[in-house]
């Protein structure tokens, strides 16, 4: 843990610096397994399956037995959790839908935009330390929702080559029939190109390693979309006295424990609660079953003292943060200076967690600075906004010179006969 | 020209594909330029400006008399039609604004969205043979709208070191005063950078040559959103027996005159209205000034007869087009099974150049088949969406068991404490 008390503006750039990881021989590996995937299609999965996995695939799409049972699996408690869960992400990325609006821009000329869903999109689910069922909410709800035909998810099996039940039952209870298994690299390959038996898809969707982050970048210069740039994941705490230290704590460590690469940064315009916060962090790590991730991002966190509220909302702003908690008193008062997040939780009770699994809004969220210029996933990312317009003969009459003045003025005169000839008409 | 009667299902595959250009050359000579804007700044764009342009520069920025005197060097017939666009563009693209909507997804738990403009952003308005002022209105008015604090033009200058006052007089009109000299993949490359003359930005915007496009897509390697993946412009019409020949050649003629590589697609249910088009074509064309480009467009397009409007738009859907217009009876009844299309136009009166212009749309859309998966240019792709909330005490007891599950499943124990410690008070 570093603590900075009332550093400089000038040392700012240093504190709200990322880890950087190497991309190149990290493009090279991911390069070379498109070009297997893209040859040999699901051949070169069962390799990789093997190689990367350690399992022997018969099949790449999970039985409609083994979605069935997974709900034998798992406890009535955790399904309760779940479609409460479900229930709140349904009606906050419901609220998200736009009614068409026809706008008059001339008389005789209406403009207005329609949603279409996006038809095909894949979705990502890593394997590894904790099965991010949760994930598979915030990415087929949203797909549900906004219409898309053909969702499918891809995710790696385990070593006995099964999928965790809670990522099944889950994917069931959205919709999701189409499972399949394979991780890494390789199901991003899958989806951009399709095999045998995966489906390509238009746009990606989820979490992953790097070797993830980096496919999803190589898929887009094959035409395929994706949610968003990735990176560790990271939250910003602004406290003032009236923030409870235990609280804060929390809700670093939560942050802490996704990765050792995880960002934590804390600050404080109250001297005391940074140091209780300090010290409510080394209490509560000890019994945190992943508390070695915990201590190895803190030891790259910060925890700063800062003049007032406007200057940590100033340092936030230039830090853009995936995760903002306003641990403030009269926190509605400092809303409209956040610029640059990616989620923001207001007020001693609205911790993370409740947004990572079950208020209802989106965890897939912009990291490692994008929150400057990228939002994070809502109902939004599932469609395509297709502009409409229809011009009656009066309308085209009473724009149709304007037309022509600028298509003369580009020198693009097929443009400019374009109207002429319906003018003369 | 190339005519199709009632192709069978099987063949249009063939009949979608876009032309294929070669990346990797290209790449590597704006992997080059990169290299040297972020090494040597203003210097290397003032080299660029040498070599790829032909002209010496001094000052970078235009000057503010050079904008001022732009006014002086149109013509007033020029002002007023800018004007009446940049009005039409104002009222669609502020009618796109959404306002804040608080969701309670369970009792004392509120979530919403606030827009929040990007910062920092850049528009690229190419050289060449037409001076596109009417793609300033399309950015710099969105961006104005969106709040966006800093809005920069880089835009090459002619050989005498010149911008169009047209182009000059369209940002000033629309709010942009820092303008500069620069083109190419050397201009994306110094507002991914920064230099000593020209601010880095979040997001870059416009169009360009296959090294701007291929300058933008390097540019997200450092972290600079773009508007969209690009390709070359295109439209696809579909005709019944009430479209007017004449009206169908003249659009079809104002997309060709674009470029060599531009895309037409021309459908029909009717042969006689297909056959008269091509003749329309053919009379229509030998008027262009620019026909050299229209006729090689044209030399790759496709004329095609299809059994009726269902199966054009199955095959438009397939198509994706950037521009589609449907010159159809009832027009309305059919606007539902549009899925992929960038921009639509309705009705014989709703040609493509009121749009491109003046009607109210964003002409900056989705072409080479991305209108499966983006949207065109709009208010939202100048705002990031950041999610809030607020849960109570009382929000927190409501939902804080389900979180506590959850995290728990995912062996994310510091997640489930987060909630445990505020309910424990």
């Amino acid at each position: 843990m570093n603590i900075h008390q009332l550093p400089s503006k000038n040392s700012w750039n240093e504190l709200i610096k990322r880890p950087v990881f190497k991309r190149e021989e990290i493009s090279e590996i991911v390069s070379g397994i498109f070009d297997e995937v893209q040859k040999f299609g699901d051949k070169a999965l069962f390799d990789f399956n093997k190689k990367f996995d350690s399992v022997e695939i018969e099949n790449l799409l999970v039985s409609k037995n083994e979605i069935e049972n997974s709900s034998n699996l798992i406890s009535e408690e955790l399904k309760n959790a779940i479609q409460q869960a479900k229930k709140n992400i349904t009606k906050f990325h419901g609220s998200q839908n736009t009614e068409i609006q026809k706008i008059e821009t001339t008389k005789g000329v209406i403009c207005w935009r329609e949603n279409r869903a996006i038809e095909k999109v894949g979705i990502y689910i890593p394997g590894g330390t904790a099965p991010l069922f949760s994930t598979v909410l915030m990415l087929a709800i949203p797909a549900q929702l906004a219409g898309c035909k053909e969702i499918i998810l891809c995710t790696p099996p385990d070593k006995n080559g099964q999928i965790n039940p809670a990522i099944l039952y889950t994917a069931q209870l959205c919709g999701i029939t189409h499972i399949f298994k394979i991780g890494g690299a390789q199901a991003i390959a899958a989806m951009t190109f399709g095999t045998e038996t995966i489906p390509n898809v238009y746009k990606i969707f989820g979490p992953g390693n790097q070797f993830v982050v980096a496919a999803k970048e190589l898929a887009q210069n094959f035409g395929v979309a994706i949610d968003m740039p990735a990176g560790p994941s990271e939250v910003l705490i602004i406290a003032d006295e009236n923030a409870i230290p235990e609280f804060c704590a929390a809700d670093l460590l939560s942050q802490a424990e996704h990765g050792s690469d995880s960002q934590v940064i804390f600050i404080s315009i109250d001297l005391k609660t940074l140091n209780e916060t300090v010290d409510e962090v080394k209490k509560q790590i000890k019994n945190l079953p992943r508390n070695e991730f915990a201590q190895k991002s803190l030891d790259n966190s910060h925890f700063i003292l800062i003049k007032n509220i406007e200057e940590a909302l100033e340092f936030s702003n230039l830090y853009a943060p995936e995760h903002l908690i306003l641990a403030i008193k009269n926190f509605e008062n400092y809303i409209s200076l956040i610029q640059n997040a990616g989620s923001v939780f207001l007020g001693n009770y609205s911790c993370e967690s409740a947004g990572d699994y079950a208020s209802g809004t989106n965890h897939t969220l912009p990291t490692n600075g994008f929150a400057k210029n990228y939002s994070g996933v809502s109902l939004d990312s599932f469609v395509k906004k297709i502009t409409f317009q229809n011009l009656s003969k009066d309308g085209l009459q009473n724009l149709g010179k304007t037309i022509e003045i600028m298509a003369e003025a580009e020198g693009l005169i097929a443009h400019k006969n374009a109207v002429s000839i319906r003018l003369k008409q």
